[in-house]
């Protein structure tokens, strides 16, 4: 019989607010360097700086219309029953400026994006003329400026047009494109290190094994890393319950975080908080939630490691309050929730411990809110039946039936 | 002077409404076909068949923590003050069944996810317990099924796990990994080709050009089409104003979409609508929406083609309103806005014109939200200054200031 002597099977003999951990999380993300990446893939990405446009935008000014270049008060008084005639002194296509003025009494066929010479201050709207070969009537006027784009009046010169940690969205693209800016600073990604422990563990999507279990979390972390911006570095994740095979993950350079899946708890097999503590700093191990008790959390060189539970719901958790903050903040994103929010009727009292935050799955319904009644936290299926979750804060002994709850809704 | 004989400069002679255009895009966009991603590459895919589970999750009765595995009966009536002691019998490791069986008055040491022998029915917590020796002291009793995962508890043969249509979250892939499932059936990403068409334009982030206007859409749309889970054909996308050129990407075979930005109106260089009623069909041409009235929308083979101004600010509300909702619905998503919503008090009053959508961009204050004044549709800045857009519906000649309205707010 392996002997337990060393095992400290006693349970947590403290759990810390998840209130203290987010502080702990807090002030020890720190903000990832910059990198430049192609304005092809800099959607959704966060700006790492300032944006300064050196240049104006128009550059030139420009015809916001199809029409006719013309002096405005060479139009005025003209109506249909009152025309003015113009004469047509050539056209002007975009890209192309023309070779000459617009003198009083002439005309400029001009194309939307075309140049407008100096000496014309507005576009005529072609829909306001007719054309009798190269004489056109006008048939009411225009004020000055008017369907002309002036220079720098999308984008003038030293304006800062998008502020650092801003999470770029299309039209920022757009916008960057226009003032010449091909390669744009963004935040690196952070780059995550998942280990999934456990020697009955098969690898995601296999079959068979009448008494192993196939590993849901790797497939889950790695899906959640990627939404909160972060990239999974590209390695094996099962991992043996092995002191040494831990502390190798632990030590991946290429990582700014390692998640370990599973052994995160205080019983014999699992090594990975005792692995933390000798080699790094285990800062808090046991919070005080439901489910993801057995998560901690500390430091390994310039890494931050998290240790998530095996089961399923629990690692779902102790990912989404722990990890993601973490990840999301060094990306540059926003920390909190990434869930969109709906304030819904509970339809049934949810029970719960004060000191503890609960983490309650619920179903959405015509008449508000259910909490799913679940068997445990192994049942991952219960987080794809529900519609999203309540968090019951620890300063509550539980939501009564009927009370209006804050509703996170899974997307 | 270049002829404009053929030209038909007089503006569209009719707008088709936004909801007749919805009707048409609903009525001829077609969800695509299937194809299967690994595990890996599924997340915010939209599945394109039920999931049925052929195995039952656990497939074992497995225990749900670290303790002992028991015949509960055993137990009965244990306190600390009334122990009950049991003979250690050995230990069971997950991913190991044990070789024998729990008698009467004997005790297995087991872990978390390690198979529960048939004749044991409870895990005892090692908190309840002592040990002395191989003698298990009990604590406390554990009444029957206590801590044992039941087969098939989380998921149980022949139960449709996941339903067609639905856009996967990080813990449906674990679920999926859970039942064996490492390829994926997902509908197909719309491949969309952009044509960016205009002689004056400079490709994007280029600097210089006097005359000249840089690309500012096909950045823009690019992120767009992601986002709503199509994926861009990488081509080159500038193309002259040259009808030859603009035939040739719209008969792209690769496409499934095709967008052109640039030419869509009714001018002398507007070759995109002409080129589409020419070789396919131009259904609608001409919308009563502002910005973005002259986009229009056909087919060329099998094909959709979306007729975007050039004008960035006009093409973005014509991809969001027309374009992204042919995409989204053809990749299985939700055809409606992306946006989440709120709803504010305005502050300053919106005009607008019967029988017209208006696309106003506002931003979100303390006091609720304010319509920016913008000078027009080419004004990129204004849709990255703005926090989102309010739409003022066609039945509607405005709306007044201190009434209640859907912000839709970018992310």
């Amino acid at each position: 019989m392996k002997p337990f002597d060393d095992v400290r099977l006693r349970g947590f003999s403290h759990r810390t607010s998840v209130s203290d951990a987010w502080d702990w999380i807090d002030s020890h993300c720190q903000l990832l360097d910059e990198q430049l990446v192609p304005l092809s893939r800099a959607s959704r990405r966060v700006l790492a700086c300032d944006i300064t446009s050196h240049v104006d935008v128009p550059a030139f000014r420009r015809a916001m219309m199809d029409g006719y270049a013309v002096r405005a008060a060479d139009t005025r008084g003209a109506t249909p029953s009152n025309r003015v005639t113009l004469r047509l002194i050539g056209h002007v296509f975009p890209g192309h400026p023309f070779a000459g003025d617009v003198a009083p009494g002439e005309a400029l066929r001009i194309m939307t994006g075309a140049a407008v010479p100096a000496t014309a201050d507005a576009v005529l709207p072609v829909e306001q003329t007719e054309l009798v070969g190269d004489q056109v009537c006008v048939l009411g006027d225009v004020p000055p400026t008017k369907n002309v784009g002036d220079i720098g009046e999308d984008v003038s010169r030293g304006t800062v047009v998008l502020s650092r940690n801003r999470c770029l969205r299309p039209q920022d693209l757009g916008l960057l494109s226009s003032i010449g800016i091909a390669g744009v600073p963004v935040v690196r990604q952070p780059r995550v290190r998942l280990i999934i422990t456990g020697n009955e563990l098969l690898p995601p999507g296999a079959t068979g094994g009448a008494f192993q279990t196939v590993d849901a979390n790797s497939p889950m972390l790695r899906a959640f890393v990627e939404r909160d911006g972060g990239i999974v570095v590209d390695r094996a994740f099962l991992t043996a319950d092995d002191p040494a095979a831990i502390l190798a993950a632990m030590e991946d350079s290429e990582a700014d975080f390692v998640l370990v899946s599973g052994g995160s708890s205080v019983g014999a097999e699992d090594h990975a908080p005792r692995v933390l503590a000798t080699h790094g700093e285990l800062a808090i191990h046991g919070i005080a939630i439901r489910p993801g008790s057995p998560a901690g959390m500390g430091r390994l060189n310039n890494r931050l490691v998290f240790l998530l539970p095996g089961n399923p719901v629990s690692c779902l958790a102790a990912y989404d309050f722990f990890a993601g903050r973490a990840i999301r903040g060094s990306a540059g994103r926003d920390r909190g929730w990434t869930y969109s929010r709906r304030q819904l009727e509970l339809q049934h009292k949810i029970a719960s411990q004060l000191g503890r935050v609960d983490y309650v799955r619920v179903r959405v319904t015509s008449q508000g809110v259910e909490p799913l009644s679940i068997a445990g936290a192994s049942t991952l299926s219960s987080t794809t039946r529900a519609d999203g979750f309540v968090i019951v804060p620890a300063e509550s002994e539980g939501l009564p039936e009927g009370s209006s709850v804050d509703v996170f809704l899974y997307d």
